[in-house]
């Protein structure tokens, strides 16, 4: 199947409005939520929210693409087949329920086990970032700007971004502590919104020490259309998650593996 | 001096839309910058910003209100006297820099040294928090929301922030290693808008091991006018800065205290 019949930018659009409309109303509502707990009201809005959307999402899919495979977080794997949808309905879960703008809903698409087209939306900034191997971009409310990553090629000048220092403390991870200490800076706790950013130039590297497939995907075609690298620590493609790099480019990746690698 | 006669929120919004008209034109302008740079223009897009921002706040401060002291995060303390401005045109340079709109410009006021009213502008996501003692909320395109904290009591409920773990690891602080493992969860990386959400109800504790006045006077009366309780580890008022804990009401606040307090 080549690239000019999968699906348009306007067909995902239709998908995270859908879910957009679910996940939005809910977001900030934590005392809202609170108050139907203490009345004996089972109410989890990030739960709720996550598989109402995701059952949005996959509704819209298999009516019009009834023989694509989908492997969302909340539902798993259906269908079989070379074209496979990939669905976060909410990647971010703890900054949407901390009522931080930097959770989305991601939704990418797999030929062959290959990203090939993928969306990252952040409906209170009013924000998609969309990448397809031809171009990546991101468009809200200000217009659409052309995403492209830095062109900084040396560790001390480069911005690194990781969600939690967390999973690395708990493994004594020291290849984290080394790339860490050889870079300008890292700034913790940007989900997803972090590797869109990446593909903008203003981060140069995202280290995740645990990814799941629908975390990444949908991210892949994001990064790579705007110049960007990504892979896993051991420096396979990234589609199966894992542990994950983003770099804005093979040269800042390769010094940035190397450090992650050393003395494991 | 009354509170009657302090300057009202209109004239507030005057200085952040001041200081927005110079911070978010340069907001997400890495590679922009960067080229300036390599080209020979000297250019530092969050230093200029900082500067020309703070400088646009004094100088509207200082047309209405002469006899009034200002302390700023760039220029330090002009002026004398018991009503003083308190300003940080942008907290939180390095999600400035990363493209992630959770930085703020704070601005407040102290009467002999207590903050009495306060505000955090995010121009990307057109919010602005505010508090006065009488009242606090939030005010957006989407319309405005009294702010409220939450009514969470025990730590294992709670939802935790901070922005880095470096400073807590660096001190081995064993403290704050106990407090996070008390709570719910902790998550980093949220600056200004971290302490902006703990008003909101929607995160529990706040807890950054090292604020300078100008950090933390503007958010006090959000803080304090939405229910919540803020002093320094040692239990003393915010004014000065320090270690500082915020959270949701004063009984998490004691359980929290004590957890951080702890083994020092």
């Amino acid at each position: 199947m080549s690239n000019e019949t999968l699906p348009s930018l306007e067909f995902f659009l239709g998908l995270v409005e859908a879910a957009g409309r679910i996940t939005l109303p809910r977001f900030r509502t934590r005392l809202a939520a609170d108050a139907k707990v203490k009345a004996g009201v089972k109410f989890d809005p990030v739960t709720d929210a996550d598989r109402e959307a995701e059952i949005a999402i996959r509704e819209i899919i298999s009516s019009t693409y009834p023989h694509h495979s989908i492997l969302g977080e909340e539902f798993g794997t259906t269908g079989a087949g070379p074209i496979q949808w990939v669905i976060d309905p909410i990647d971010g879960t703890k900054p949407y329920l901390c009522g931080i703008p930097v959770w989305g809903t991601l939704i990418g698409i797999t030929v062959a086990g290959r990203a090939v087209r993928g969306i990252m939306s952040q409906p209170y900034t009013g924000e998609f970032f969309w990448g397809d191997q031809s171009e990546a971009f991101c468009e809200s409310a200000r217009g659409r700007s052309k995403l492209r990553t830095s062109s900084v090629q040396a560790l001390p000048d480069a911005i690194c971004h990781t969600t939690s220092p967390e999973p690395f403390a708990r493994r004594s991870d020291r290849g984290f502590a080394k790339l860490s200490s050889a870079v300008k800076f890292t700034r913790y706790g940007g989900e997803c919104y972090a590797f869109a950013m990446l593909a903008a130039g203003q981060i140069d590297l995202c280290v995740e020490p645990s990814m799941q497939p629908y975390d990444i995907v949908p991210l892949i075609p994001i990064i790579e259309s705007a110049g960007g690298v990504v892979t896993r620590f051991d420096g396979c493609r990234a589609e199966q998650g894992g542990r994950i790099l983003a770099s804005a480019n093979r040269s800042l990746h390769e010094a940035a593996l190397e450090m992650l690698n050393d003395g494991r």
